[in-house]
């Protein structure tokens, strides 16, 4: 029994019908060639009837709000969904699927966790296999998301021959020694979750200083961030969209604008949101600023990152995609000095940005006339080498995120072998249409790469 | 637009993340011999594409919890789910399905519905077709759980050949003859709702009354509800169980006993739920105390209903089946001495009862060491024709109902043509293996029959 930290209640505290406080991962597979046509029932099987129970945190349940206790009624019935999609299922009714299952809240009378198994996905090309798809959901007060990406990522092989035994829940017995890198040896949970809380103070004090200097003229304008239909009220709807794109796509244009590869991902979504905004005739005069968590991982540890923010200017006012890029890379070398790195905090993977976040929405709420970013745009660890589960072929992982009040659209990123997998959550009641955001990336890619041409 | 009546506001404000104020149908259909195999999809794509926008109340929508609004963003996407369930899919998958589902709340800030369409159900027997489900789940504030059944219902046929080409809740076009039928012709829904309201009190004084009788010794005992695991408090997981069961069965040992069918019903759930509560170590001394809404339909119209309700002594003490039978029957005789009915209020279908449920919970929450009843045990409006959705064969239909704190089963059936059909929604975390029960009823079914043949 461990009493709540801080961080875990102000997770569950914040969390309401309309602002659900759960993440999401969605990992698409591709079944084995010449698989067993029982692949699929006997991988459910076989997580329904394990006699392990789930690994902590999968196994801890709220106590009155108070504290955590190990659940010793786990009902798997009550975490787990294998269905099916009608045939033929494109990733367009996967994805119908997933909305409407990240839209809700979890159960907080069990342990904050669901795993759905999609199964009848179509082949990603004729002649190939069927697809399917792993949904995990999971309480930001139990893991953050980036970290639960990482636990369903580290129960899967890097090996397309090895097959597992264990539920995803129950991984953590499978890869101790791996998972014990994750997290600090040293430390009791607790006292992790204190340093966490304890990152919030030093980005509420950044933010404040801006906020102060809000009148300088030689302030720059990164905290104008312009009122927006990004920052509404939200209700409870939820749309996933997903996409992989060519990681070297953004790296050739990354050299020949001699910017970051980062820079180049921004300045596309800039220009997505850009046409996004004009098609719904609400672009902002002032340009779309965008808060940006930045990780400088050093090795496969936790507690060993050195993890900071930048408030990045999207430039979304100009509409010269060449010069947006310049803009947008000036605003982040900019940034970088203002802000600088965090790394006086210890912090679980990437749980201070999060943190920091709903510290950030906290402190925007104290200064209700001034706005600091429109939307986040986050770049999650992927995975350099291709994942097997079972030999099944991870095909992508695409990251579901929160919504909160104020910020109805979320843009999350991860690399996985060559590609760039965006997940772009919104809330499609205030949102409409926000897949339409995919393509629109897509054209920006090829706008950007035409304007090499010319230049 | 159109303030909420205060039926409407005791709805949404009793509801919490524990206690979710929708019901549910659960229909299953089988396809027809020699479906297209495309049956589902054209029928689930005439209903996304449907240029018709949903008929009242399914274009209602709560604003600021104070009025209706209709809603002129009406998104199919956000209410419809099309899904299959992975081979070999038996009722138990279904259920598990329909049960997840059950137990989340709708989303507030669209109209409160959701429609589910479930393919991939095992055929009935071998050599027939594979069979399908419609869940249905809408709030108990827009219309009450038998309305919806009926709605529903209405928009089948009774021919096997009759098409439709509009979705389920863009109905009351298709049939508005009949539906009017069903609502009084003179009266706004106001109106009708502080109709309903009113019938609250009645209801209220005669369980005071009662109460203060309590003392009485020549007080039948229906108000000394023992304490039992039926009676906790709630959380946010349902499971339902369904099964249909031979409507002859019922009504030859009600012949044999010379007794109602519905006091057959009431023994077979008493020896049933004796048997779970025995298995569970959890017997009551006293005996338990139901619940149970009477309706004495007379026409068509839901305005000319007589509602009233027993409590009724369903003498799970006693160990022997035939004088459970007699106990409830004398039970139900002197009931329906004591509450009468409750003709003087005009009320739409069975809704009175359903508030007057609620209004018996809250004066019971003043009341906390009485305790008025242990379940309700509700018998719905089915149909004595066989029904068709576009040549689909409606073979079953189950009621999935609300649970409130403190009331953590609900057992509700329909007489459909020739079965009864049982749907039994219980809170999973706190009534493990309610499903159970469903064997219990068959087993209570043929131990009944037996005592015929030895009496």
């Amino acid at each position: 029994m461990r009493l709540l930290s801080p961080v875990d209640f102000l997770f569950t505290t914040l969390e309401t019908r309309t602002q659900p406080m759960h993440v999401g991962g969605l990992f698409l597979f591709e079944l084995p060639e010449n698989a067993d046509k029982n692949f699929l029932s006997i991988l459910t099987e076989q997580m329904l009837t394990a006699k392990i129970p789930p690994s902590f945190p999968f196994n801890q349940v709220l106590d009155h709000l108070i504290r955590w206790q190990t659940d010793e009624d786990f009902e798997v019935y009550q975490h787990f969904r294998h269905i099916a999609l009608p045939q033929p299922a494109r990733i367009r009714e996967l994805l119908h699927y997933v909305s409407l299952e990240h839209s809700r809240l979890l159960n907080k009378s069990n342990p904050m966790w669901e795993c759905h198994i999609i199964e009848g996905i179509e082949a990603v090309s004729k002649g190939r296999p069927a697809r399917f798809a792993l949904y995990f959901k999971i309480h930001h007060s139990l893991v953050d998301g980036i970290a639960a990406m990482r636990l369903v990522k580290k129960s899967l092989s890097e090996s397309a021959t090895e097959t597992m035994n264990l539920p995803v829940w129950s991984l953590i017995t499978r890869h101790r020694s791996r998972l014990d890198a994750m997290f600090p040896k040293d430390k009791s949970w607790r006292h992790i979750a204190k340093e966490q809380l304890a990152t919030i103070q030093p980005v509420a004090r950044e933010l404040s200083k801006s906020i102060t200097e809000y009148n300088n003229p030689n302030f720059i304008n990164t905290l104008q961030a312009p009122r927006c239909i990004l920052n509404q009220r939200i209700t409870a709807s939820r749309r996933l969209s997903t996409q992989s794109y060519e990681l070297a796509r953004f790296k050739n244009l990354a050299t020949a604008f001699a910017v970051s590869t980062n820079d180049i991902v921004l300045a596309v979504c800039a220009g997505a949101l850009r046409n996004y905004l004009l098609a719904n005739d609400a672009l902002p005069k002032k340009p779309l600023i965008a808060f940006v968590p930045i990780s400088l991982r050093t090795d496969e540890s936790a507690s060993g990152n050195q993890v900071s923010f930048l408030l990045a200017n999207l430039a979304t006012h100009l509409s010269n995609p060449v010069e947006r890029i310049k803009t947008i890379s000036a605003s982040m070398s900019n940034g970088k000095q203002r802000f600088g790195s965090m790394n006086q905090a210890q912090v679980i993977n990437y749980s201070a940005i999060a943190y920091s976040w709903a510290g950030l929405n906290l402190l925007t709420s104290f200064y209700p006339k001034i706005q600091a970013f429109n939307l986040i745009i986050s770049n999650v660890p992927g995975a350099d080498k291709p994942l097997y589960w079972n030999g099944a072929k991870l095909q992508a992982l695409y990251p579901a995120s929160i919504l909160l009040n104020g910020q109805a659209m979320n843009i999350t990123l991860a690399t996985y072998v060559d590609k760039i997998e965006f997940g772009i959550t919104a809330c499609d009641d205030v949102l409409p249409h926000s897949q339409s955001l995919l393509k629109l990336i897509a054209e920006e890619l090829t706008h950007l790469e035409q304007a090499i041409d010319l230049a």
